[in-house]
């Protein structure tokens, strides 16, 4: 389970007497589908409009001064009374354009490099849950021996390309200091990109210097070969908070990569229509793309979207609905309109992991895969419409994320692909079983799952007739407890302590 | 829950007091996004090649004598002996070129017709399990009430458009005859086009007569406007059993459709590779597409994939896999090579109806919706790799399917979706919840599933804290309570009933 130390061969699985269960190896997934489209080209071409007719028109409310300046300097209409920012689409356009349209990010372990656009497709786990859950734990707020639970887990499933900000939100430590004692473990017990949180400047320059620390690197060098990434999101509609604005700003200035997510739920934070949600989706994450190039033209940044809808009954957050699967896929044309990256989710609303939670999930997965997300959020554990990092569900999520990154894995056309030396032995009737053929194929034909069960019902019954979900219940712990730290210059790990030990006292003393 | 009784506006729900569940209506659903493309242009014609060779080569055992001389009439190369028909490929490219690329069925409710072919998708219910399975009642043999209550949810669910052969085995009646008992339940409880047994000449002209006597047609006029419609499968690798020829050659002669689909589980029926097992399913479908041409060019066909894998170390067949995903999207590409209608399936393998059923399913399940499947077989209450058609997952699948069916619904572009006059009513970082252009759209702004539950987690553990699979369990008795039973005329009735008893006592005295 550990992380492989040096290049390995994709699609191959990875096993020891130890492990409790065999996974693929770490992979840069890359799909080569062509991805689905929702929209027409006209209809993305209208949403384009419209949003830029968004941002003329109608503009966004810019709570901070400085963001406030650089727009007015590179021509917008700044209205210092309402804070509103309107731009037009000349303005717009020329800020993007400067944005690169892919781009990589080199954690401590640089085999886990991440590429991030084109065809690229990474996935995240859960992030940002006030609460925990497994099914003999129960459900619990959050806390930091559990958020060292759900690092580990990410750290050891292959499958796991990186983590958001904060798996879960670690409720037992201090508001103002946590993000140090959570960056700290990102770096020591995983080697994998992560999102630093992004309220206000001083949390994303802690982040990117522990990281420069922890890679060797001065905040120069970091600058030129990037590893921090955070995601701000647009308080939906048109509003833009001065912390996610210092966050954008800091991170452009350090050469380190944002994620601009407009926070889209159709009928509560934008009108109760798909093009209209996409539409403001675009103008909002445009708008902040663009905040990030007027800091520093070629900074890392990249598209985000979150659009989903309520439940127009109860005002409830829905997810993997047909709405949130369109929106998905939608917003990977939209990025691609721009040459952005992209970053989506696979969430999901149920409030177990039962069959609701599945096809949720697997809805908004299928749209975020082949709508080409780069960068795909909440892909393992996230549970109650991200309100519960749920272990059982990691472990079901890996499993269902191992089956899709099979279904892009390149198939091999060789000659003996084909099979014909097969039909040469087995008649018309026959069975392919012994086959030389088959034999030589044996080990690695098709993807072995490591929660599925196969047996027949008799044997299942006899074992205990246990669901997925209980079988899950078994897998997580043995995951943990086969865990192993990444490697950690001592020196580092020491200068690292010193940089969160000041950090806390100037903290603590109310130095920003 | 009726079947609508007159043209019905697509995408808006049905609701009436009595109803335990608010659904869908009846739609010709049309996937008017792209199709997913497993496999490259150059790697569809190295398939079609391969199996061009495959019968060139090496041929198919065809056991019907009748089937081995419309062959050889054509130009095909056959040994009497072994009774294997190799064909060139001028001479199956020339037979499969008069197969139409879509037609139409007709069943006793015209409002229920399909359209097979280009992209329209049709879901099917579960067929032919031999064993029943709810929770309640537990698992057990197949048997005609079973039966009963199964086309009845089929008949229920709008999202049902078509039922397989026999959604379960009714063990209970005298093997030779069920088909008769079936065909009528068919024909009375229903007015969805259905499949019939594949088992010969009789029993599918049996189908085609008592359709004939449902519609008030002549058999001549059936010809012309055909309802009937039967799948018959290859005994892969490369054997054409008797009476499934026989079948395909009755149902050509009386102008119903066919689907030729090969049986081909990789690693058992076919070589252990995804282009083996893809180049062996094309060189047998192509193969029973021809034959029914050769009886009557312009017969109603459809390419059949029925390619998933084993898992190599039991032997157990596996549905859902990555494997049966890019099988079922690359099937709907070689189809489409050949300007042919696409048949495939949405299988899944688990013992319960649990988190593994479910990504099974969806991934089964996208495979065939966006590789356009035509006909997608056992889209609904299929379980236990076929082995039980299960209740409770009739109602999940049904949910999901309608899910899937709103991701593909066209979505209106008009002035008003984009939703400026919304944004004149709502500040920034406000919400829409109270705006005009909500409350417009307050009823139909996005789907509402009938088998979520988006409660929050309290009020979801005050109310049980059941699992949507539990609460399945209360819904299939509920759709049967309210179930209504098509009008059919009494006198065509009578006939019916007449037919079946006369043929009852030839089968009985041995007559075919």
């Amino acid at each position: 389970m550990n992380a492989p130390t040096k290049p390995v061969r994709r699609g191959r699985r990875q096993r020891s007497a130890e492990a409790p269960l065999s996974q693929l190896e770490w992979q840069d997934i890359r799909n080569h589908m062509a991805p689905l489209a929702a929209l027409s080209a006209d209809q993305i071409e209208a949403i384009h409009h419209a949003s830029l007719r968004l941002l003329e028109e109608y503009g966004l409310e810019v709570m901070s001064a400085e963001a406030r300046d650089l727009f007015r300097k590179a021509g917008a209409t700044v209205d210092d009374a309402s804070q509103v920012v309107r731009v037009d689409r000349a303005v717009i356009e020329a800020a993007i354009a400067t944005a690169p349209a892919q781009f990589t990010l080199t954690p401590t372990n640089p085999q886990h490099r991440l590429v991030i656009g084109g065809n690229h497709i990474h996935f995240g786990l859960v992030s940002g849950a006030p609460n925990a859950h497994d099914i003999r734990g129960g459900r619990r707020s959050g806390n930091f021996e559990d958020y060292k639970k759900l690092m580990k887990l990410g750290q050891s499933f292959n499958v796991i390309h990186f983590f958001g900000n904060q798996s879960l939100a670690p409720n037992d430590l201090a508001v103002n200091t946590r993000h140090l004692d959570t960056t700290l473990v990102n770096l020591t017990y995983t080697d994998k990109v992560f999102l630093s949180m992004s309220i206000g400047a001083g949390r994303v320059r802690d982040a990117a210097s522990l990281i420069a620390i922890a890679r060797g690197l001065t905040m120069d060098q970091l600058r030129d070969d990037p590893t921090a990434i955070t995601n701000i999101n647009i308080n939906s509609p048109r509003k833009f908070d001065v912390e996610m604005a210092a966050a954008a700003m800091t991170m452009a200035e350090l050469g380190q990569a944002t994620v601009v997510t407009p926070f889209t739920l159709m009928g509560a934070m934008t009108p109760a229509t798909l093009p209209a949600a996409l539409t403001q989706q675009n103008a909002e994450a445009l708008f902040g793309v663009a905040l990030t190039q007027l800091v520093r033209p070629g900074a890392p940044v990249v598209y985000g979207g979150f659009t989903s809808n309520v439940d127009m009954r109860t005002g409830a957050p829905a997810f993997g609905t047909p709405e949130n699967t369109l929106a998905n896929i939608a917003g990977g044309q939209l990025a691609r309109r721009y040459n952005l990256p992209y970053r989506t989710s696979a969430c999901s609303a149920s409030n177990a992991v039962d069959a609701q939670a599945v096809w949720e999930t697997q809805m908004a997965l299928w749209g975020a895969v082949h709508g080409h997300g780069n960068l795909i959020y909440h892909s393992a554990g996230w549970g109650e419409g991200g309100l519960v990092a749920d272990f059982e569900k990691v472990i079901v999520d890996c499993e269902m994320l191992q089956a899709m990154s099979q279904v892009l894995k390149p198939i091999s056309f060789d000659e003996a692909a084909f099979g014909f030396e097969a039909h040469e032995e087995v008649e018309p009737g026959g069975h392919f079983f012994g086959a030389a053929h088959t034999m030589e194929r044996f080990e690695d034909a098709f993807y072995s799952p490591f929660l599925s069960d196969w047996s027949n019902n008799e044997n299942w019954r006899d074992a205990g007739a246990r669901t997925t979900t209980e079988r899950a219940m078994d897998i997580w712990p043995k995951v943990i407890d086969d865990y192993q730290a990444p490697p950690m210059d001592p020196a580092r790990l020491e200068e690292m302590q010193a940089y969160i030990a000041n950090r806390k006292q100037q903290i603590g003393s109310g130095e920003p």
